[in-house]
């Protein structure tokens, strides 16, 4: 699968690479800026270029999926996550929906179920992540959505715990080495489409957690 | 009709009150403070607490219809614009559908049509009306949305320039009073439900402008 990372040379698309090309899959890692390129390419990418504020359409050439892992950050406002995390990623769901991509892997957060949770100053950026989650999921594409916890630099474990309903509990941090795993289990796992999966730090291989028990 | 406005302090709320108790409407003023009562009554309203960000539903019983005209301003960051602006509007819209409230008019701005316009530094707020609007639109309520060019406080002249399609072109400037007399007359004009309308200064009557061609 040819699957285009939005936000590649971020924390979770750095992990998730190398294991897509693992895979046998051929990730295409959308960037900003052409010094990136070397690091995409290390990681097993094609390295291409795309402005969530600007041009990006052209990096989508080809793609059979396209993951959204990209964010403003916590160094900028939060107009800039109204404009990339929430606009960029409207933007990126039009854009496949014109172009016939119809699997989509989304990364949000796990307060996107209750924005309004704590820590308050969170709030803003749950919002944001939230009402994108909701206009992917009204969409007609083949969407997975995966709303992690706490993420840490940790190695993986390939293991994690799962819930595909909220209960406010949370539950313990995740590396996102472990998240990158879910997303390449999540694309080669039709029985994710249309789901919305909690992640948690957890010991169920990851292949077993992310599968909705039937 | 029990109308109530959420943002009834605000530039246009206030226009709106009185125009909305003149009509023979009963105009219920949700507002965040009590020291905001008086001034609320003044215009013909009766006043009720209601917090974006806390508790409002309250100040929705009996009503027939919700006016949302609240907006964080331009004095707080834009973390509180995806507050207020987009998960406060959202919210107003879930307590209607919850409570049965099917009449709903949202204040909207003409740039959300097309949020990556100029200028700039206005972006993150035209993002953040245009998924309000959208969540509005995709939503099960009788819905309106006014999508009006920049503000004034000028008088009213009971006279505007409508347009249902956008054309990024916009028109000229539109005194508060005429959008909140616009609101009065969309509420009272059923041909205006499903209707986005963007609203300018202009000439043609308002109860005219704002009925589309059929």
């Amino acid at each position: 699968m040819h699957v285009a990372v939005i936000g590649a040379n971020g924390g979770i698309g750095r992990e998730l690479l190398p294991r897509l090309a693992d895979a046998g899959h051929d990730p295409i890692g959308v960037v900003r800026d052409e010094s990136q390129f070397d690091e995409i390419r290390e990681r097993g990418g094609e390295p291409r270029l795309g402005d969530l504020e600007g041009e990006f359409e052209s990096a989508l050439e080809d793609a059979d999926a396209v993951v959204f892992t990209a964010g403003s950050g916590g160094d900028t406002d939060w107009g800039k996550t109204l404009l990339i995390d929430l606009w960029g990623a409207r933007r990126v769901i039009d854009a496949c929906l014109e172009r016939g991509i119809d699997r989509f892997v989304m990364i949000s957060a796990y307060r996107a179920s209750e924005p309004l949770g704590d820590p308050e100053a969170m709030r803003p950026y749950w919002v944001a992540k939230r009402c994108a989650d909701d206009f992917l999921e009204a969409s007609a594409l083949d969407a997975t959505i995966l709303r992690p916890t706490a993420l840490t630099d940790d190695e993986g474990t390939g293991r994690v715990s799962a819930s595909f309903e909220y209960d406010g509990e949370g539950g313990g941090d995740i590396p996102r080495a472990d998240v990158g795993q879910a997303v390449v289990t999540a694309l080669e796992t039709d029985e994710t489409i249309g789901e919305t999966i909690r992640l948690f730090g957890g010991d169920t291989a990851i292949e077993d957690a992310v599968r909705p028990e039937r």
